[in-house]
């Protein structure tokens, strides 16, 4: 077991893809800047490898993607993780950068190991509620912390200021809010406040073609994504929403081509549905609007409701540019002019600040 | 001496005006719905009055200002209340919600005792460098906690959200916003983005009459509110600016009307200036923008200013309404579309939020 220190605290992490490497790149930068607490990465995994040892020696930080890429260990398996995790006798933070479902769901048996959770997992926190309800009673218990700034709009401060609002009394009355850079960037393209856009079907290419949507793009045109954010942004403003599958969400696949086999046939068979697309613009357009795809929570009618709408030209939500998010929260205190957040809502490196800001906040509590 | 507990927290507040009555209401709630730490409030001040006890017995929440208005007792001098909250046995935050510099400039000391600190008072922040030193050296030595989070945007989550970029090492490379409800009020009545607004003289008449500048709307108009605040956060940014009058501020009055006696005096001689505004207000709209009263800092050549700007009008900022705020963060790491943080930035209850919820955030680390 590795000497106990109360200015120490050990970093696990699990998770070496895009966010994963920008978070690597920040916490090395953290750990240089700030000798105190002394932060020490203990394991490391991808969903083949690992890094550990099993006397909790520090791993550098400054060359593990080549220690993975080298490394012939395996990823422990989770309840063995919980237990090398829980016996190194230090402070020990889990930074969990994947989108497993089955991360997620053992986060209840880390917290209540007092390891805290820091994550932009939206499976934890979007899946059923029960499991919502022990993430949160677990933590109760044991006075780990866990936070996933990231889950929703990446680093853009939309969780923090929501539990805000709701820890010091407020009223959240609405969210409203454009929560996919994807959808942001179609919609921005397809139907401009000003000229007149490309067509649909050409748009969703291009958005591929820049990396912009999934590798198959059904899995953001569907609304899976958005649907699992206001779940998350719902619950925190006091809605116990069973799952996100349990209030309405518009697919903007066409029903003949969910079934295609692939992204790719998709993408070829799209142009024959672009009709549909330009008759929803040329509605908006009619009445002096733009449609767009946003997601909205009324909490006094406990609506959730995900899918296009039609919005003013002078709309904040309208008038937004590229594939930026923007989330706006309508409050007793903030009256009729809602608290609005703007900026890229998606990004390795956005993702990765709102993971260093939640380790920072659980540091400051637990160190 | 009172019994020490581990999991209560002692307040002592200064200052029962706008501010401090909705902090007491969001206080007293606050109290009633989270049972630890045990919050008790041994300590509370006007400028005139006070009441607390030498054993620190509870305050009750219920009826302060009553209690305060019957009360005979007068308020400690800051040092002797340095030693009162200092004996008490128990973690203690203080709450400033005054303006004034001399609570301000005793800050060092309450720190240095380990008296955390939260408060929307601008002075401590944006006085001199030194005292801002002073203030943080204090903190970091003690392991006292200071938060000001309302001392730019009232409840919006500015300061914290600067504070986030750059603890996490992204690099903050422009700050720019409207940071004053009045100022943004005026314009946005004055120049609209439609239509053509009203005179000078007659919008700053109607702010007054609706309560949106101070008694004396000079001291709006002198700019030097929103010089403070981009003090604050040009120091946030990591400029080390000397004091709000060490860079360009751009004030609105006019040079004749500095000196007269009184702000109705200002008032009934104002719209013989109104010609100033106007030709302003032409010019931009020439260039088919409008004109806005602005803050800006930009790091890399350590400039700031305040002043009039044109903004073309699909502009966040020409968009603003109302009185809100708007600030804008560009920073390496969200490229040329900025992180922007939009709504109401004056009022009571919401500039009373961001001190609540810095006191949470004060609870969270040393309770």
């Amino acid at each position: 077991m590795a000497t106990v220190s109360a200015r120490q605290v050990n970093i696990a992490i699990i998770g070496a893809g895009g966010v994963g490497q920008c978070f690597l790149f920040q916490l090395e930068q953290l750990a240089a800047r700030r000798p105190s607490p002394k932060l020490v990465l203990t394991y490391i995994c991808t969903s083949k490898k690992a890094i550990y040892s099993t006397d909790h020696v520090a791993i550098s930080l400054g060359n593990v993607s080549s220690a993975l890429a080298a490394s012939q260990q395996a990823p422990l398996a989770l309840p063995k993780l919980v237990d090398f995790l829980g016996s190194s006798g230090s402070k020990t933070v889990l930074v969990d950068n994947t989108s497993s479902q089955d991360v997620a769901n053992s986060y209840p048996l880390f917290l209540s190991r007092g390891i805290s959770v820091v994550t932009p997992n939206k499976k934890a926190f979007s899946g059923s509620y029960k499991l919502w309800q022990d993430i949160f009673a677990a933590a109760g218990q044991s006075g780990a912390k866990v936070y996933h700034e990231s889950s929703v709009g990446a680093g853009l401060p939309v969780i923090s200021t929501l539990n805000d609002l709701v820890d010091t009394g407020d009223e959240v009355t609405k969210i409203e809010g454009v929560f996919s850079g994807t959808m942001s960037f179609l919609f921005n393209s397809f139907a401009p406040t000003s000229g007149s856009g490309g067509k649909w079907s050409a748009e969703v290419k291009k958005a591929k073609e820049l990396g912009y949507t999934e590798p198959d793009p059904r899995d953001d045109l569907n609304g899976l994504d958005v649907a699992r954010k206001l779940t998350i942004l719902a619950r925190l403003a006091g809605l116990p929403v069973e799952s996100p599958t349990s209030f309405p969400v518009q697919s903007l696949i066409p029903k003949e081509l969910e079934s295609v086999a692939s992204g790719d046939e998709f993408l070829e068979k799209l142009p024959a549905y672009d009709a549909q697309m330009e008759q929803t613009k040329a509605e908006a357009e009619n009445a002096g609007k733009v449609v767009r795809f946003v997601g909205s929570i009324d909490v006094a009618t406990k609506q959730v409701r995900v899918g296009l709408e039609q919005f003013d030209l002078s709309h904040p939500i309208a008038a937004l540019k590229g594939s930026d998010n923007i989330i706006s929260f309508y409050t007793k205190r903030y009256g009729s002019n809602p608290l609005i957040i703007q900026g890229a809502g998606a990004g390795g490196d956005v993702t990765a600040m709102g993971v260093t800001s939640d380790l920072l906040k659980v540091l400051s509590q637990i160190a």
